[in-house]
């Protein structure tokens, strides 16, 4: 049951070693089924090389029911739920532990928008949540890792920001589908990258005040995602 | 019809990915026929593990028409043409997104020439576009795009500094053919890289100045580009 | 004798080449029998490629007599010794001169938990040595390097912080076996990564106070080490 | 002729890329046989991947006479033979623009031992060369190149300490075949890249002075390269 379902979840989570976004067995992503209310998501603790695409597990959205698996979901399957539950476009979602995003998250800062590559999918700042309380961290952890990214977004559109850093922790990003979450996750990496080394080296010439043009990342943006957008075939 | 010109465009475009120059779809390569007075160039957003020979589209160079193609050409097609207009030598234009190139940018600052490897292929330093207007980017972006790269070499000699950063944007390089714009965009990124890091350290004897000897600049570029050239084969 | 001991120390030691932890010949993991009171590791200087499972030495762990070999074990060995001698549940040691560790090494300073990449493999900082005195260097040089990592573990429970960096030199890891000393070495080596990039980038917002929040740190191991652990199936 | 020198000079060259220490067609290593007086070394401008044994050049030692060959040899080869003439016990060199080597290089300072890395290979700091006048720049560059190289090493053994920054250029390193001199460019690169990122972070314990502890440093060198050495078979 679920079959496409799972193997489209199976392909975006092996993405992940392909594209260089993770180590040993981390990271994990999940893809949702809204009609049947379900979503798929890779399994705990499970080697990638090891992993096939039946192995996915079957989540209920409502109240987090494994359906039907041998295998234990992610530990993270909380933050996964919450964040379909709130965000109620979305059909896929990403947790990666990727280096450069990673530090942003170390930091506690959210990664500024510095240049056109950021601009192309991510409109504005990429957030960082909030530090988590000790009541939070205590009880529902993993619940209310997804409750502090929702908090981030109140004043910000989860569909044209698709990620975020949790402070302390690492970034989650999300898309329309399982595979657009890992292609943005792919992309706030080589973003963050750029930004790290941007805020490092200082401009002597003063033009860079650690944030782009507006007019610039407007344009980017909007011609690869506003309704006339003309990026692409 | 123009199927040399096209698999050789295919090729450098092929070469983008082949030296890590790029993630995803980004990237283009564009190569010219002077004399058909037509370039070939990269389709938009599309994967290049998909793309054949044959997907390259064929723009004329005077009024930016598309000829005999299914395919739509990059969204940076009016940004190669007016370099093409402009550079009455140039054979072969390359866009990338390449890390340290593009952290330049997002500085808006110039690469200076810190050693004989950016001396052997940049005769002095590869300039930074001044910022872009809100009118230059509201109205014909693309093209406006290719007129601050012109305006950058207005006294500089676009053969022997075939690479610009665009402010706030990434690198263009350029050559005598596209095989030769991409290897451009190779040396620019090692260039990059090279100089970024130098800036970050600096040199406790002060012989490091943010800049190299001019001799040894002169020497190294002429030893391979000036009338008397001798190396290679 | 010893086939299978030997088989899985010469895995861990592949591993290392595999996760881009060493350069030449660089390096050495081991693995121990209690009961038979010997331990297996890498002969000295051999080049990886070169390697076979029954080139592994076989060392008495009370004296260090080299049991029926004709190649020399890793010059490290009188370090190994040591180890398993004071961490009497370690199964498996690892050194390498992995870049970021290394570098932590050579200033001298422990790595701090900056975030929940660490918490979830390391409790608390990963110590750095001692530096080694001058009788320590000339004399039993290599079992006194064993003597300054006991040492940094005398108010240390080395279980939950199986890593450490030798003054000057280098990362050390084990754990409770040949392949789980290797994983603590490929994870330490991106914390390391991560750690470096994170405390040279100052945070504007004052909330990186370059450790991270305790309850977190406590949350993240325990939910993977602790006695109500629930990672992993 | 000389087959077999052609064929270990070949293999040398070819290991540069394997390593990952060149870009394009950069780089050059050469392997010498001193009875016969002559040198084998890489044809200039010659794509690696195109390259054969016997395309290898031979020089004579004496007065840098190309010896039956249709390709040029490395433009390099002045600095080559001024290295062999001087350096008597030396059996190959090596030349690259490896990427942390070069920023040494481009910031015109030596690398300091920081660590057991360095120590493991070079007795000492890796000196920098004087910076070029314009007279050596003009007349015999490439010749003048080796003169500052030799000029460097009049007060340092070049056989405890076999590499050298040449100012504003990049490293050379030798040894007592072309394949150790490749084997130090290697490890050259790699203790580059550490002493640029240890020297970025400065050290909160003070421990950490530029410059690693003498006895370590001897300790080191000499128990791999001393006449007691006892590291290898």
């Amino acid at each position: 049951m679920y079959d496409e379902l799972k193997k489209a979840v199976y392909d975006a989570n092996m993405a992940l070693p392909a594209h260089g976004l993770v180590t040993l067995t981390w990271g994990n992503v999940s893809g949702v089924d809204r009609d049947a209310g379900i979503m798929a998501i890779k399994p705990s603790g499970v080697e990638y090389s090891q992993m096939k695409p039946e192995d996915m597990v079957i989540v209920r959205l409502s109240d987090g029911e494994v359906i039907d698996s041998k295998l234990k979901p992610s530990s993270d399957t909380p933050t996964h739920l919450v964040l379909y539950r709130n965000f109620p476009e979305i059909g896929g979602v990403c947790h990666t532990h990727s280096r450069f995003a990673t530090i942003f998250s170390q930091l506690g800062v959210g990664i500024p928008p510095l240049g056109t590559t950021h601009a192309d999918y991510f409109y504005g700042e990429i957030p960082c949540t909030s530090a988590m309380t000790a009541i939070q961290i205590e009880n529902d952890y993993e619940a209310n890792t997804g409750e502090v990214i929702v908090n981030a977004f109140k004043e910000r559109d989860c569909n044209s920001v698709p990620a975020v850093l949790v402070c302390e922790h690492g970034p989650f990003t999300w898309g329309n589908s399982a595979a657009k979450a890992v292609e943005n996750a792919v992309v706030l990496e080589e973003v963050a990258f750029m930004a790290w080394h941007t805020l490092m080296l200082e401009s002597p010439t003063g033009i860079f005040n650690n944030k782009m043009d507006q007019k610039l990342l407007d344009k980017h943006f909007l011609r690869k995602h506003g309704k006339n957008a003309y990026y692409g075939q």
